[in-house]
């Protein structure tokens, strides 16, 4: 296997737990507001909204409109749906950048670590820049730089995101590696790396480069090629 | 003072000491290869280079061109005036990336270390953010993310740099501080902080928020404002 010299990290769901985050962030917000919903049905709702918004600009027929706004005019649809009244523009918007607080799973932060010492780091994300800027001050994710997807104005899966990322770091597509831990890593060529983190499913046809139980079984993996190939490490770090 | 949110850095001169670190690569490179060249007035003329060919794209004069070409097309001029010969195309690059391994100041990555702990903390720089990610991996600095010139196809002190860092991080001008040491620090509005890391004559009428004699001088005086205004930090770090 060629090593990478850069990984690119899927965000919600792979390094961070979108849905028990937002979830417990509700509930408290709720029981300090007196405000009662059913709060993990309008976070799997707000969730589910994602897919269809960002396709309306993937395919055209909504100009580019980073995440958190996308977010912002689900959330403001779900509040009405679900009955919620009277909260402040303030409320909103704290509500709204529940995104920017979400939690890592166990295995992230130490993996990233490791993973750190040997590769270049950096989300490749549908979400906003500040968005993953604020998350990973928040959680303490060590990354190198942030690839958020108002840089390229497009969402993935367009190609203009991968290619984009691997322009901006000057390595060719079959010096970056993809993980993703949903199971559906989309990639624009065939010669882009793509690895998968996480337990699930996999069809055996999938040409993934390596299949890892966790973040940290990554940086096993990977940190034994490494050893193997006899490279050293790109930082002092 | 209103306590920023972020600190965007220059980066040539203000965290990396080009000068020596350049001179110290190609005497090295000249001992191993055999090849006499008074490398300091290379190093003096290449940087010399500097701002006219900025110019030139900041002019229009020149197409959208990332720091890394710029760098490479002055080489390639001072290569022939200083009558080196033999160089190969892999030696060249490697010389040309020289910007890439550039060396911090004692203080930088203390300070900065220090300084992530209350801000977002970035270079916002003429190179490249290739050229920054490397340096960064190189040198250990901390950055929270990368603003590169080529994220706005537009050089400092154009306008766009400085607000498209503020539009990618979500803040407002005020909310963000340039610290540079250089006593030449462009800004594009008024309300954009200004600081001043670094010893040098100061024209007493400048307004200058902040005159710090080193980036960890910088920590302790913005700590200390933190500390005052009963601001907590905004990373778990």
């Amino acid at each position: 296997m060629l090593i990478p010299r850069a990984l690119l990290f899927d965000t919600f769901g792979t390094i961070v737990d979108w849905r028990t985050s937002l979830i417990d962030e509700l509930t408290a917000f709720g029981l300090k507001r007196g405000i009662h919903a059913d709060w993990a049905a309008l976070v799997d709702a707000w969730r589910g909204a994602y897919v269809p918004s960002i396709d309306e600009v993937r395919q055209g027929r909504r100009p580019w409109t980073k995440l958190d706004d996308l977010h912002r005019a689900t959330l403001d649809r779900l509040v009405e749906k679900f009955g919620i009244i009277g909260l402040s523009e303030a409320e909103l918007r704290h509500i709204n950048r529940g995104w920017h607080r979400l939690r890592p799973w166990p295995d992230s932060v130490p993996g990233l670590t490791r993973l750190k010492q040997h590769f270049i780091i950096a989300p490749l994300s549908n979400g906003n820049v500040s968005l993953l800027v604020n998350m990973a001050k928040y959680t303490g994710l060590p990354w190198d730089t942030i690839f958020g997807s108002d840089l390229f104005h497009h969402f993935k899966p367009d190609r203009e995101t991968y290619l984009g990322a691997c322009e901006l770091l000057d390595l060719q597509p079959e010096q970056v590696m993809l993980c993703a831990a949903d199971g559906q890593i989309f990639w624009p060529e065939d010669s882009l790396h793509r690895t998968a983190v996480g337990i699930w499913d996999l069809e055996a046809d999938e040409a993934w480069d390596i299949i890892a139980t966790s973040v940290e079984n990554l940086a096993d993996q990977l940190t034994d090629q490494v050893t193997l190939q006899g490279l050293g490490t790109t930082s002092k770090q």
